[in-house]
């Protein structure tokens, strides 16, 4: 066999997350509702897609490797440098260039306890020590994290905010009180995936001159393009020229730029999805509490809902809603466990969770 | 600033190719004829573009992380097993996760002077030790590689068979006597990219029980998706899996593993765009002989062109070309860039060639 690295060799071959077509392909049959990954399946902006139609007949051109045009668009967007922004392969590829920026052999990294396992995955993947930070009432501990951050010279910190699993936020002011009590040299990566449903005074306004944060957007949740691969970091200019030290330059579809620009300028889909989304959480939040369940307050495209019991209850629970054909997942340690998280979804999808999530509580019930 | 570690402080901010965007932006107006990066102007399938459309609506989706029906699909054509497959975002991304598996801090690698930018690229990014061994006869030098592998211990070897950039080839032989003549842990990457277009006996059996070489090939060539971003890796299901131990598990784009699997399923539009190849080949011979240039043989879908002089005189020739609209590029190295590189074009495309090499010629003898 070929001499591979100490470190790789040293890793599994793991797989952060199960997709939900291996799930299909085990049980042999298709989800009759596919609301398990925080996708937006109210799908992306229709000029997205005739970009994306568009785009895939002059997909036999390599995708431009600076992503111009998509930058100044997001630029003037946001009212800052183009050069204060870079594109990405979707969030999970740019946490991966973030941490073979930063991390390597034995560098302390500071996550939360149940936190998103990618970014984990490539610390891991890079060599780097993990220390975990438990949730505090089901938030992220910001005066934690700092705290691990001290402790262990941290080099990254990884705070997503509003959160994933938990749907739960943090405001603009502690991420900053964060940011700040951090030691001078540690990077905060702040992944604002789902920033596009978080209520007001949960960001922070961007500030490109900040050398201690970076701030992580993607196309995947509110603008529906998850399977397109695409999305971008927000930091000092500083910090995103490093990127292009290590980045695949080539690496972003030019399908997903050209539907990334259209949907970005399609604010009425936004605002529609958003409206949609509101809609969806309330009605979650209904279904739940007919189950006698209770939710937690939620400040992205998903709801999380307390099963009541502990991890091996809410398992059996999410066990059942997958059998009747209901992708839908969960947090992975405890006390988290103790809930599953069923993602926003049409009408239609949530009438058979709304059928399906009673039948699983009897049968978790009375195994 | 954050602590980047020792390796990523050491790397420049530095880019493997140069987009055309970016020359245009530069120039001020597009190209006329984009015939340089041995991109496919004939386009994907219809049937390609077809299933990117329709997999567009669906990308509020993730991509399925285990590439299954795509992986399947491939296993058939090329009868193997699917374990000895792994798909990865264009053959840039796998050869960085390759080189991610395979190198560190100076660990020997031996590739040929003037080969693929991207490959060393990633040697460099990773920390390796980058050995390059001259082309003989404008060919990549089997024995020579492998000599070089022997005397610095390499951990890697890169070939690009049929060659990148100047379209020559080895025999299916030489291959598998550079493969054999290797250190015993040393791992041969065979890039074939252009294997479409390569002719009888270039080609090496496939055999996925060889843990002594990779190969690499791609939809972005013959299949006209490079903007699509997706490629695959053929090798021993041990070699194969060790890719899941670094890859981003979700990276492949949803509307990429659709394109693929309908190109792939096109055999008539394959047959139709090597044939159209075969003939702009022949056509940008005729041109070059036209003008008293020497071609050398092409096992690619692109013809480089002896400019008859050294690489000063080529570069201005090159200079002139894209001056007037037409996109081509040029070996970076001594002697290999006394040549340009002319990607098959349509017959419009080689029309306008053939109007602007003279003129360039004529600039660059009378500067």
């Amino acid at each position: 066999m070929p001499r591979y690295t100490e470190l790789v060799s040293s890793l599994p071959a793991t797989v952060p997350f199960v997709g939900p077509e291996t799930q299909e392909r085990a049980m042999g049959r298709p989800f009759r509702a596919r609301i398990g990954a925080n996708e937006s399946v109210f799908g992306p902006s229709p000029r997205a897609v005739a970009a994306m139609c568009g785009a895939a007949a002059e997909a036999w051109k390599y995708g431009d490797p600076e992503n111009h045009d998509l930058k100044q668009t997001l630029a003037a967007h946001h009212g800052i440098p183009a050069a204060s922004i870079t594109v990405g392969e979707g969030i999970d590829g740019l946490l991966g260039n973030l941490v073979r920026q930063t991390v390597g052999p034995a560098t302390p990294v500071v996550t939360s306890l149940g936190a998103y396992p990618t970014f984990s995955f490539h610390v891991t993947g890079f060599g780097g020590t993990l220390h975990q930070v438990p949730y505090r009432n089901d938030c992220e501990n910001p005066s934690g994290l700092a705290a691990a951050a001290h402790e262990t010279g941290a080099a990254l910190v990884y705070l997503a905010n509003p959160d994933n699993p938990m749907g739960t936020f943090v405001t603009a002011a502690e991420v900053l009180s964060l940011r700040d009590a951090l030691p001078g040299d540690a990077l905060l990566c702040l992944d604002e995936a789902y920033c596009d449903f978080a209520p007001p005074g949960a960001l922070p306004p961007l500030d490109v001159t900040d050398t201690r944060m970076i701030r992580m957007r993607t196309f995947s949740k509110a603008h529906g393009m998850a399977g397109a691969r695409i999305a971008y970091a927000i930091g000092h200019p500083d910090l995103i020229a490093s990127f292009d030290r290590v980045r695949n330059h080539f690496g972003v579809s030019r399908i997903a730029q050209a539907g990334a620009l259209a949907a970005l300028q399609d604010t009425d889909w936004l605002a529609r999805v958003v409206a949609e989304v509101e809609m969806a959480r309330a009605r979650i939040c209904r279904i739940a509490t007919e189950n006698g369940l209770d939710t937690l307050p939620s400040a992205t495209n998903f709801v999380t809902i307390d099963c009541g019991q502990d991890g091996a209850f809410a398992r059996c629970v999410l066990r059942e809603l997958v059998r009747d054909g209901v992708f839908v997942r969960m947090p992975s340690v405890a006390p988290l466990d103790r809930c599953i998280r069923v993602s926003a979804g049409r009408p239609a999808d949530l009438d058979i969770f709304a059928e399906a999530l009673p039948l699983a509580l009897n049968r978790a019930r009375n195994p």
